[in-house]
């Protein structure tokens, strides 16, 4: 119980050093080394095993708040966990239980517990709980089902299809009887949610006219276009609605790293001459109905019918370079740190 | 029953002449006057007693399938009009009935009697078919109350808040418990909406700076943006939403004329943050309910909760000129013409 890690453990920590202007570059982090806190009453001490890197993240770093409020300067860059139990004065959770939590990037964490929810090692690979079955499975689930009301013989378009979120929203989708038709950069990635994930059709916008392309796979239309890149397919999606089409605005890499203000949607009159929806939402708003998605989830991956591919790298360390891999597209499926 | 109009009597058309560049010219349109047709069996004859003039005439007439054919070249204007019957060999409407129908901008009309409804001049002055208790009426009723999901306690802001539309959506909110701020232009306008309709609030977006005059007025942001103007209005609004904020997409007067493709809005991104919508109707989906919007907007009339104000220009050749008052914004109320 009284463990002092403090005195011979390290923790190991990524800090946020200034606000990135545009991409994040490596002088925007720093890496310390500090003594391993001790658990206070209600708390434990957990060791960070795996961490997850998202998209959000670059903007959990501007200032100003959004959803959450911002990373502050010199603190620990906020990033969710799998951890394993290693000292505990809280009641609920004992030594060598696996939870996941907001840990941060770090190698050591204490926790009152908050937001903490145990998780299965015999049930499922521990990277697993930061994808499928973590906040990029709960963001497909309910945003493609809910925000976007899906129903069967749809027409949904996705775009970061090879994506964390976009290839579980694409196999959600076809599973739920609904043709669907990917946009991804390059050709693995293509072959990839098609061959592997049974997408329907692809694009390759890197080097296809995505207008042109789009159109040809979706002769007839959309009837949901799930978005988490903006810019120009936003506006290619929106061009192509049908009637009572809904647009989940899940995400906006291409703009999240720019200097100047995001493009709008220029063609957002379609919503208008198709009666359609646009809309936003943020997965912690259905977090009281997350089992429900996770026992969905992982019944049809025990039954074959969805795969959940994690990009793991090794190391801590490489959290700065790691996390570029989002912005330039170098991940295929979830992208995750073993710490 | 064989009154012989067309011997002795003249129809006067206004026909399509080019498509507009921009802002309608004076001979983008034509005027003619040719033989009055006769009505076919199962057709009545109408004279045309006023038209309806309204922003979406201008997507009507670009080339292009928008929700409705556009009007061809050397056609009659598509209109919305108050009709008399003067001849009729149809079984549903006698001579002297009065009705409203896409009459055309024409002084007589030959109608199958599709889409036609009877309207009665001793339940209200004839005009009001073509404002509130027409098409702006039954857009601002189903408008504010079913796509913008209206509640009690709501803070609404609507754009084009002098013109057919906006004042009624206003008044709908305010009689419905909501606190109501309008976007109008001028002084006049401005007083208008908040001394003779009740707003609570109004910004005259010719002489104040939107961006800060809104917030003031919406310190704590908006439930419902309505939208009839689009461009930076729309952008100011998306700045300022509420959680589960309701965008309601009626239209784009400002983008309406421009040459180049509308502006984009750029701080779409705040749907994501705020978990809200925008979402685009047609008045027409709602067509099945008309009555039931009919019924109350009467009913708040006579009970003198709802202003109801037309705005009448003489003469169905001022149609060219009188269209433009729309789009710079010199009406009050429902623009209307007495044939």
């Amino acid at each position: 119980m009284t463990t002092q890690y403090g005195e011979f453990m390290k923790n190991t920590r990524v800090l946020l050093a200034s606000r990135p202007v545009g991409l994040p570059k490596t002088d925007d982090w720093q890496i310390d080394s500090v003594a391993v806190e001790q658990p206070g009453e209600g708390e434990f001490l957990g060791e960070v095993l795996y961490l997850s890197l998202d998209p959000a993240m670059r903007g959990w770093i501007n200032e100003g708040k959004s959803y959450v409020e911002p990373v502050g300067l010199g603190e620990v860059m906020r990033a969710g966990g799998v951890v394993r139990v290693i000292e505990s004065r809280h009641p609920e959770f004992a030594v060598g239980d696996h939870v996941v939590g907001m840990s941060g990037a770090q190698k050591f964490w204490v926790s009152n517990g908050k937001g903490v929810k145990k998780v299965y090692p015999d049930l499922a690979p521990l990277p697993r709980y930061l994808g499928a079955l973590g906040m990029p499975g709960m963001t497909a689930y309910f945003g493609i089902l809910e925000v976007g009301e899906l129903k069967e013989g749809d027409t949904v378009l996705v775009s970061g299809a090879a994506g964390a979120v976009g290839a579980l929203v694409g196999q959600i989708a076809r599973l739920k009887g609904c043709r669907v038709v990917g946009i991804a950069g390059g050709e693995e990635k293509c072959r990839y949610i098609t061959e592997e994930l049974g997408f329907d059709g692809a694009v390759d916008y890197k080097t296809e006219s995505l207008q042109a392309a789009v159109r040809k796979l979706c002769p007839d239309g959309i009837d949901i276009y799930f978005d988490n890149v903006g810019g120009e397919t936003l506006d290619v999606a929106l061009s192509i609605l049908r009637l009572n089409a809904r647009v989940v605005i899940c995400g906006a890499i291409s703009q999240y790293n720019k200097t100047t203000p995001p493009e709008g949607p220029k063609n957002y009159l379609s919503l208008l001459v198709n009666r359609a929806k646009m809309e936003g939402f943020i997965v912690f708003d259905f977090a009281a109905r997350y089992s429900d998605a996770i026992r969905d989830m992982s019944r049809w991956i025990d039954e074959g019918r969805l795969q959940a591919r994690e990009h793991i790298v090794e190391g801590l360390e490489t959290f700065p370079e790691t996390l570029l891999m989002l912005f330039d597209g170098r991940n295929q499926g979830k992208l995750i740190i073993r710490v």
